[in-house]
């Protein structure tokens, strides 16, 4: 059994990254994240820190802007404008979900698609869902894929099960890996027997939220399983949704948790940025 | 074996459509739909006159718009922001693909979503995507579901295997179908052994375009088959991607061709053009 370990994907997307920076620095170009907080949730906060750290690591720019949890729609609207219209702005993070009493609508219909690289707005979605090539997709999605290629891992003709639809991971997961022209096969809640869709399966993509939802039981031998999961278990740690001990020793391959998709997604923020300013150098 | 036809869904559709219609008259509203047509390819004038018979039937107001094939972008694009804007118009068509020297790409972003009935512009297809309920789906996609409704065929929990992933056809009814709650498999020309994916279906929907090229061998006993190809067989006749003569008394229920989806659709396009005109009255 290997374990796919995030780090080596993370650091060869930094380490590329990094030398595109610098030849856009010397046309006079600095790639630029502007990163948009409303509050401070915990989650939100713990991704800023790890976005920080990244992009610190590569050289590249960041701006954090902060909204009190209370500010209004015209406010975040406001100031979305000012950073969406920023030439020196190359891509866009807003955190979600908002607020309750504010609507993410307006950043979806007006977000420059060549900054939205979280894969956020309209076009973007469309794009995605069109099965265009270089989208930028939400990130974690992206991270999936970017560690199969990382590790040669074909995806072509082959079968895969992604367990979970949402907006986040499940369906841009499913699409991307449609374009890769794997054959997918997409359960949810209300799949009548999971198990016998991931035992069937050449790769398993765990997205559930569910922390050791995917038991040994479950899955067949010598397959490949990417899991997305961050979840906490009974202990409090975080996890994700393979029953890891059980499950690991059957595989081919596995990312463990964590360690594995969460350590790859502020490097493919980072890769969306930079590739952002070198388009927009270009073009 | 039954034979799932279209008839009754499309007749069924229309006066549900056509008792809408006579209460929105009542309030002064009279639901229209314009259809923009460049040049005269065959299939668009055949689609067109197999909407002008629905729309007639129904007693609902239509108006074609028809550009010459060598016109300008600039020609298309006025004609287009007219119609758009035009508050007696509740529903677009517009034929595609497109000459090539006209692109698409400015009705995808700004034809107003609610008169989007064919589903083309980016606002619908981010909400397809996104799982969001009540969106304008590509016509015939909408009829694969249409058709599962009125025949009270379930698919929550069912298998599903969608050959295809085509934009007009594939992804749309895939996302639709993992809204209805099926658990579905997205098959196309890279997947490896075809045949495995559909003998385990509960529902097959065949979507790939190439005639007669699902054969007995290929498909399992008692299951429900929609077959969406509209190909031409070697004796030039109309037919679909299933070798009907041989598969049609394995199954349980299946869509002849011709007389099954396509019949469904421009009662589609009627529904949601009755829709839009309703949720315009509403406000």
């Amino acid at each position: 059994m290997i374990e796919l370990r995030g780090k080596a994907v993370a650091d060869c997307i930094t380490e590329d990254a990094s030398n595109k920076v610098r030849l856009l620095r010397e046309k006079g170009i600095n790639p630029k994240l502007a990163v948009i907080r409303v509050g401070a949730r915990p989650d939100d906060v713990a991704y800023e820190r790890g976005i920080i750290k990244r992009f610190d690591n590569a050289g590249v720019d960041y701006e954090v802007h902060e909204l009190d949890g209370n500010c209004t729609q015209e406010e975040l609207n406001s100031l979305f404008d000012r950073v969406n219209g920023d030439s020196n702005v190359h891509g866009i993070l807003m955190f979600r979900p908002l607020p309750k009493h504010l609507s993410d609508e307006y950043m979806k219909r007006t977000i420059d698609p060549g900054k939205d690289i979280d894969g956020m707005g309209y076009v973007n979605q469309a794009a995605l869902y069109s099965g265009k090539k270089n989208v930028f997709a939400p990130c974690t999605a992206q991270a999936v894929i970017e560690i199969l290629h990382y590790y040669k891992i074909p995806t072509a003709g082959k079968r895969v099960t992604v367990v979970g639809r949402s907006l986040v991971i499940g369906r841009p997961v499913s699409l991307l890996l449609i374009s890769e022209d794997a054959t997918v096969t997409v359960c949810h809640t209300k799949t009548a027997d999971l198990a016998s869709e991931l035992k069937r399966a050449d790769i398993i993509v765990a997205a559930a939220g569910k922390a050791g939802m995917i038991k040994a039981g479950m899955t067949g031998e010598g397959q490949i399983i990417i899991d997305v999961g961050m979840d906490t278990n009974e202990e409090g740690k975080l996890c994700g949704d393979i029953d890891y001990e059980n499950v690991a020793p059957k595989t081919e391959a596995i990312t463990p948790v964590p360690g594995g998709v969460g350590t790859v997604t502020t490097s493919v923020l980072l890769r969306y940025t930079v590739e952002s300013a070198l388009r927009s150098a270009n073009g």
